[in-house]
């Protein structure tokens, strides 16, 4: 019963084999492999455009890299204050953009609301050189709170950051959740609705360590390989990244990962408001958030259930003693795990 | 016949079967894993001292963390001219240092002498604070001339570096090669010749995608986690870091293997010589510098070898037309291969 | 009539003169000059301490080095989301501290409450190495807001601060002017009460140029000549910034500039309160803050009166078309100016 | 005898008068005042081309903002191996930079020739993302070693930098020094022989503290205003650092000054030569290299006699016990000094 988080799951194991299918003979380092130009064909392909990735290790290395990158160092980027880029990565992003500010804003279920980022913008505009200046929107797809973006909400968003000349970052880590939920194509989610650049993950899908920044402009990606080189996220063998994602693409594995993910989810959310314990939001991908009586916590706890727990929440505060579960699904959750937690739940 | 560099081979089998059988349960992420809690206790068994280690995908990564925690901003770290951290990083150690200064000195075959880092330390000291001041001393381990530092050239470099204050870093992306060389143990190498931090590469010496940051004294480590994350460097799914470096370990594979690759490169050296085409530097790791005529870069060329070349070198002018071909062996080179790039060299 | 701010006024004559005094014979550069050693004395006589002194020639400069000697760039700065730093340096805090992080707080009359700072530290604690940790506490004194905090509740911020090992930073760009109201000696306001290292302003209340990184405990201050070298903030003529603090040290006349602005001030909001025009916080220093309907506003603005306005603020929103006006008084400001703006203010 | 250097000097009589001129009434801060706005059109006047100018109170803040503006983080800037930049500035271009890197190169008589420039232009191309490529050419003019460039030496090193896509800075923080030699206007010295930037400092030449960084292309200096601001480097009082440079301009006085200051060095370099003292480099501009014997050292300084030696250079190296003197003059030296330090000198 492991809902700690996407991320301790194993490796889906087409990806591995692919993995074991690239391990013959030599390939030139540092990207200049066939395996990546092969990918990089791919991410074209996919998003129906000319775009230019750029695979890296992890997560926050996708994200500072491109946060750096489309937000000057005296510039700021409008960000949800619970996305991963403010409250997880250490101060990544202003580490790598020399110094830029995140400038975190509240907003119900993990989602930026076209109100909240317009006052934004134009807060943090003029005053120039005193005030630092809004430079870039991050939108987190799906959200931190397990919600998601319709290609109408991340439209709007783009249009008013564009109009004030904002370029749009998304924070894809989960991509693949919320693109099985929207059933749109990569592309309507994408830069047809305005984003700039996007950290797609592919490790919290399955692969073992495959993230990547993808430009929807080539122009915009002048210098980032310098940039990822200088930050030491060039692999040598970039063959072993190059295939995770060429398994993930492969006959849509990575949309049936995370479908089964958001299955999961939803079979989850469902069981749980049977016995009483609705999801604090709504669940459209692969997290369930859930207020836990004390009791019901510590027999989960007893019985060997994995998940994380927050005291409290900016937005929601359960009662003293109750806490606030986050219940993250994988392509590895099964229905026998989840049907144990539900069972372990109820029998109070 | 790639001898392009020791990162276009493969992963060594017994390393991509320890990833293969980690592959299974879930395993909490970002090194809360019994894999990397294993593999931090193996280290310090190598090494015979409580050491604490960071591991991470890239050799940059490993060098440019390390760097930044032991020279200060305004510090400088004194380095070779041809090191990795000087010419290939991007300027990766001065990113992470906050703008921290390389000084970078000459030394025949790729090794710094005593004179010239007594005389750098010398100029770099005092007139604070206009001038950038010596903090800190890297050594390449094996050399980028695939030369070796023997014990007691480390020590007395480390003794005169302490004396006045610059602490240690070891560069050693090739270190198990200089190991297979040396006949000393791991601890021998570095700590008890005054090394305070070592790079330790697996990666060119059969890994996927694994180093590591050692450091001797465990107080010296003090935020490291802090900046390994922020830098991006921190994997979620840990454990296939860590199984990496337990199997590089097992049954001393690393030496093995790196053994294998001296061998081919001894092998190399002399049957070229024995046409007459002997190596520009002592061949003691795995690396074969010669310079090579024109018309034998073209034959070799021409039949499909892999190598690196360069037109001039600061030390080593081939004559007009003649190359300078870096030959790099790797524990997936073969004799055959060797004896065909031989064979082709001399009958021209 | 201008009341745009402290720094619109000229070079108080004293302090003008000791620049001309200098200016005779020769002087070893970068503070190796006589009048430097001499201020570097007075300065730990006037706080009753051996204090580490570093001069510099703009109060953003003198915050931005403070706040990155005592904040890792991994570390977050608590500070009112008001205050100067967090608004108006164009991240220079950021920048000089490596991409730390400044964490705004919200709080009345541009004070942190106990309440607040408490919970805050609480928030940006544990979690490492993923969560930026608070790592320092800035006030600033007196505040944007013209409130001056009480050495009680200085004692009571620091104190927490320093039970959970963050440092603790004043912004005293307007420090004369709370020491003024405050009656208490510099050592009361400052270390006495917890302050570990303080940015003096003198510029503000009367020099032409001058500020001051004043650290109360000298092993606090190592590398910093180093940080502010490199930073290009360490002046060669460096005697005329050290007869400027002289000056305005020399029989107290700071504190005499700075009760004359805050005498003007309690003038302004003693005679706005009489004409219906009371002040939004309590005035104890030389800032009054004021609403003013559109029409007064509109006539004040006619007959040359100088001040900043905003149309709203987060705390303080006035009706469509009122202003919220910041009226600055200095050691410049008049009695006939003051009087000329209540009149202009009055007869609607 | 004060051969210390020139920024032992006090200000310049006009220059103090200026500042005292400017002490009256109110002016706005930032630079948004009548003094700035007259001196920004005398910039684009003296340099007979419309040019944007910030004024900064640092040489070092000068050449760290120029450097970090027309060099990328992961970009390199050619320079002296003796330049200010390189050694006597703590790092600052290096940290305003991001970590870009300086690559020292090293000419005699402080100054590149066109053939070591050429050198390394073509040896930092090329290899990105690994290499840091050549981005930028610094010219220190005058030099550090008191020579001078003439204006077909900047030209042509201009015009193989712009050919590779190089920007040129020139540090002039002795312009005014080299234009009074060359006898051209500062148009012919700087753009129109290929500078972009330029960093002209009137500190040494008799201002209080005044630096000015000249874009002769105004679209290359967007987003300076942050960059200076965020450096700390935006005086409030700005009014004062305007009319330093408005008297520094006025009737040529900067020229008269420089003048002055090389009519000292000659006529020190003439006597000194006479008896046996031949200067190391030419004399151009204000500064006197000579080998003076042991004897000679000791008796000077016995008589007080004030200047800077070091016991050895790359390219000169006295014998044991002689020691290189650096010998600055400046506006304030009079003939009396020099002839009584020469008196001692040769009366030995």
């Amino acid at each position: 019963m492991n809902f700690a988080s996407d991320n301790t799951a194993a490796v889906a194991p087409d990806i591995l084999s692919a993995i074991a299918r690239a391990n013959e003979g030599f390939a030139l380092g540092y990207g200049n492999d066939a395996a990546t130009k092969r990918v990089e064909g791919l991410f074209s392909q996919i998003f129906q455009r000319d775009v230019v990735v750029f695979l890296v290790p992890t997560g926050t290395a996708a994200n500072a890299l491109a946060s750096a990158h489309i937000c000057p160092p005296w510039g700021g980027m409008l960000c949800h204050a619970e996305s991963h880029i403010a409250t997880d990565e250490c101060g990544a992003p202003e580490f790598f953009g020399g110094g830029m500010k995140l400038l975190p804003l509240s907003g119900d279920g993990g989602k930026l609301s076209l109100d909240a980022v317009t006052a934004a913008i134009a807060r943090y505009a003029g005053h120039v050189p005193h005030q630092v200046n809004a430079a870039a929107l991050s939108l987190t797809q799906a959200t931190e709170a397990g919600t998601v973006y319709h290609v109408d909400e991340i439209a709007a968003l783009a249009e008013i950051a564009h109009a004030r000349g904002l370029a749009v970052h998304m924070d894809g880590a989960r991509f693949g959740n919320a693109l099985a939920r929207l059933r749109v194509s990569p592309a309507q989610a994408t830069w047809k609705a305005g984003v700039d650049v996007l950290s797609l993950g592919a490790t919290k899908g399955g692969a073992l360590a495959a993230e990547a920044v993808v430009f929807f402009d080539p122009a915009r990606a002048a210098s980032m390989p310098e940039r990822r080189k200088r930050g030491g996220h060039l692999l040598s063998k970039h063959r072993y990244l190059a295939v995770q994602f060429e398994a993930f693409f492969a006959h849509d594995l990575w949309l049936r990962l995370a479908r089964h993910a958001n299955d999961m989810a939803d079979r989850l959310a469902t069981r749980l408001a049977a016995i009483g314990l609705a999801p604090v939001w709504p669940v459209e991908a692969n997290l369930v958030f859930v207020v836990l009586p004390a009791s019901t916590h510590a027999r989960l706890t007893a019985a060997g259930a994995a998940y994380y727990v927050r005291g409290s929440d900016r937005l929601v505060r359960p009662r003293a003693g109750d806490v606030l579960a986050r219940l993250v699904t994988s392509f590895a959750t099964t229905e026998a795990e989840i049907d144990r937690l539900v069972a372990i739940a109820r029998d109070g």
